[in-house]
């Protein structure tokens, strides 16, 4: 037996500690090349951690997703990146090479550079654009939309920003804005690179350059060391005050200063209040924190127990409610009270609100289970913000330019579910997923589910094919990249809505009458055969996961 | 036995049944006269119901107050009322004779003119007058301000109006303009009928000599049949709609018709929109609720249950919150939310509203014992009423003109209560009543309480010095028929706020407790001894109807 024991220990020792010459295959690359095939090894220009390097432009690799990794290396062979240094070395690797490598840097714990670059020309400029975007005038969502709110990167198209050097960040934008760099979804990059000034670049860069990385059990937290929580993360981003983004004023508002009468924006629309003027005071943290919940609804404490779903106030009405044609907030503001026929009654805009939230946010599935009560601090942060939002727009103007999404009309030949189907795959899976059941990073949701039991109800308004089409004619994709036809965006809304969702929360407990009872119309398929597999819609168990319930 | 009951008989007769030369003293005169003194009867002219004669222009003396008819004889007398066949008769009679034959007539039931004068030239003219005055543009109360909601009579100092002869009236209207009536409290009448063209007058003399009358266990009501709660009556008097007033517009608006921008009144303050512009429909329908629990907060079933005292919010709202330094409602819709020291808190107009409820309508001692749940209906229909108002208000302008009561400044030589006193007296004892319990007729208020235990509570607004002040020097006496100085302002409101009013609600328990806690500054005099008697304010028990409580 010891002689048995004796023998078997090298054994087990040479199967448990390979020798060096087994280094797995994309670690060995990653940090020692392959010589004999005059490949460089990865950590010579990106660094021993994979970090990259600000003297000579290179990319922190730890913590991006292969998936993405493995693409750039696609992006390099066939030159969609031009890179001189790059592109024999990807041209070199085996297809099993280009995912171990990947696998390896993806596994590694980010960490990025700790030099503060010097070159930003303006603080304020990139953490606007980073933070908040120039949505209405320039249609520019802001980075973290899709990036993460820390920049910490969303699945495979959207890659960590935070910690990158600042010299690599600049470059890529250069690369999309002169066209040496292409391969991104949807051109979204490049669309976006060229709407900014050398100057936003640079700054925006030296922003995400700045933001420090640490890997942390939920994944990429932003540089604040006492926030734990990464809805914190977020909430930890007001609006820049005056005094740290570098403004020339030096006058503070408060909520008596606010000019009445607003200049339009550059569009015609209504223009809210700068997030620079945000009043001080109570008043104005109580803003705060509306606008807090408005963006991040499902994970705020004081709303996160009334949202079912994993939808936010912003889904809907985007760049944070201040979007002429995605349902703006100041144009909800001046129009409620008022009748609505779906609920038979006058709506205050409380009650509005509420009704978001049993609908669009699916409070029936939520911890309370039902929406905020009317005068919850929920209810009350959000119209302080609504209300901001709307300075010096005229009350009761129910006219006013963008109100709502600005219903286009059905297209001639009508719409077709199934031709949606396919425009979906090709535009809009990329970021809400093959099943629509959306992206969440780090549990903050990024991009919402479309159906399935974790989007808006059968009672919210988004069912309606009028007006998902409208909204995704207006305001998708986020940046307007590509532009879609009325058609399309008909054909998507049917595809769309032709999908399962929570049920309806008034339901009577019978399709026919629920459906009798409160919908109707031609653009509305609750209780109607799905035009993409015959099932009556409506009948899928909310808690159905993958999708339309076989019928 | 039976001999005496015979012997009884004649007398026990002649007691209880006078010979026809002793009819009552008032009756005599009124029917017969005393052809001996060469004194006519007054039904020769009055008509024998007393009902008035629209031939010749006498007036209903049926049913009006006692009080009323001996000072109009006396004016008579004095040539405070210039008439040549008045005068004569009213020298003739003695003080007893005037004092009964005004008892004979106030005890009479009103029966009211049956015919329709048909001079009347624009009747939209005359309901609007009559009902809602033009008090932005002209400080013109409406009659029924102090009239009564049916025009049906307040006290001594408001005649009935309804169902008088159409000539009388106008012949009033005229004699007040044109200074050949005097006599009346403060001069009030020559100052409104002054302001009224003559077109105006005969309108508004039409609208109330239609105006039928009828006795009711309760007192007089307005034509309505179907309609039998006092309360109703007032609540039954809408915006005449445009058709029935004769206004050109043969467009009736809805919620999307309101105009955004509103040009300003003459004064230079916001307009808001005209009760004739008022939206059909459920939205209109809600406006209308609104307005009606806003003008009959303390007896409209909605609302009622809330108000623990004799107030409504138009007692301080004046003009149904539209009129420009009476706190109007436009510039409070456009001013919340905000936060306010007093609640420490961002509050919504739903909770302001809620507070004026607690406060000024001292809901604690009310049926409920609460104010209104933020979304119920009362709430939902304010904030329609008063959202409609604000109908082109700009968003967030909270330095509107106009707004609350435009603090005036306190005197150089401060205040004094007692001075106030006598102003009291002299000015506002007509209305308020000599100790502040306001006036009521068939239990609709007329004229607030000011202090004791139907007032405003030590929590309201206007226990504060300023505030008061502020608001009897920009609105009090209604109409504006006499200026007072701010001095007097100044004196009047330390003399109404010296004296007791219902606890505050947040009484802790112990009076210096609460009045460290909630209270303070030099206009706040809770918890500090009254300049009157010296005893401290906010100890005289809510119960107490005679005004302060000794100590």
């Amino acid at each position: 037996m010891n002689q048995l024991k004796r023998l078997m220990l090298p054994v087990v020792f040479c199967c448990s500690m390979p020798a060096q010459a087994e280094t797995p295959l994309g670690q060995r690359l990653a940090t020692q090349g392959d010589p004999n095939r005059g490949i460089p090894a990865c950590s010579s220009c990106h660094g021993p951690e994979g970090s990259g390097n600000e003297a000579i432009g290179s990319a922190r690799l730890a913590g991006q997703s292969t998936l993405y990794l493995q693409r750039q290396i696609e992006n390099f062979r066939d030159g969609r990146r031009a890179n001189p240094l790059m592109r024999p070395w990807a041209e070199q690797l085996t297809p099993a090479e280009r995912v171990a490598v990947s696998d390896y840097y993806a596994a590694l714990a980010p960490v990025g550079q700790t030099t503060t670059p010097t070159s930003a020309p303006n603080p304020a400029i990139g953490t606007d654009l980073a933070l908040f975007g120039d949505w209405p005038d320039r249609k520019l969502p802001s980075c973290i939309q899709c990036h993460g709110p820390s920049g910490q990167g969303v699945g495979a198209n959207f890659p960590a920003l935070a910690g990158q050097p600042y010299s690599y960040l600049l470059n890529q934008l250069t690369a999309w804005a002169q066209g040496t760099r292409s391969g991104d979804p949807l051109g979204m990059m490049q669309h976006v690179a060229s709407r900014l000034t050398e100057d936003e670049m640079r700054s925006v860069a030296a922003y995400f350059a700045a933001q420090l990385v640490a890997s942390t059990p939920e994944g990429i937290a932003l540089n604040a060391p006492d926030e734990t929580s990464p809805g914190a993360a977020l909430e930890s981003l007001p609006a820049p005050s005056p005094t740290s983004t570098g403004l020339q004023s030096e006058h503070i508002p408060n909520q008596d200063d606010i000019p009445a009468g607003r200049a339009p924006d550059t569009q015609g629309y209504f223009k809210p209040p700068s997030r620079h003027d945000r009043p001080e005071g109570p008043f104005g943290e109580m803003v705060a924190l509306g606008e807090a919940i408005f963006t991040q609804t499902d994970t705020h404490p004081e709303s996160a127990p009334h949202v079912g779903n994993g939808l936010t106030c912003r889904n809907c009405h985007l760049d944070a409610g201040r979007l002429a044609n995605a349902a703006p907030m100041w144009a909800a503001w001046v129009s409620y009270p008022a009748y609505r026929a779906k609920s038979n009654r006058v709506d205050t805009l409380t009650s509005r609100l509420q009704g978001c939230f049993s609908y669009s946010m699916n409070a029936q599935d939520s911890v309370s289970g039902i929406p905020p009560d009317a005068d919850s601090k929920t209810i009350v942060a959000l119209l302080s913000y609504v209300y901001w939002l709307a300075t010096g727009a005229p009350t009761g103007d129910r006219s006013i330019p963008g109100r709502g999404f600005s219903d286009i009309e059905e297209p001639a030949e009508g719409y077709d579910a199934k031709r949606g189907a396919t425009l979906y795959r090709q535009n809009c899976a990329i970021c809400h997923g093959a099943r629509g059941a959306g992206t969440r990073k780090d549990d903050i949701p990024i991009f919402p589910p479309l159906w399935g039991p974790k989007s808006y109800n059968w009672g919210a308004g988004m069912h309606a094919l009028n007006t998902a089409a409208a909204f995704i004619r207006h305001n998708m994709p986020l940046g307007g990249s590509i532009e879609l036809t009325d058609q399309d965006a008909w054909d998507l809304s049917a595809f769309i809505n032709s999908q399962e969702r929570p049920q309806d929360p008034r339901f009577t407990g019978d399709l026919a009458e629920t459906a009798q009872r409160y919908h109707g119309g031609r653009y509305d398929l609750y209780g109607t055969p799905s035009p993409l597999d015959g099932h009556r819609l409506g009948e899928g168990t909310p808690a159905t996961t993958s999708g339309p319930r076989p019928h």
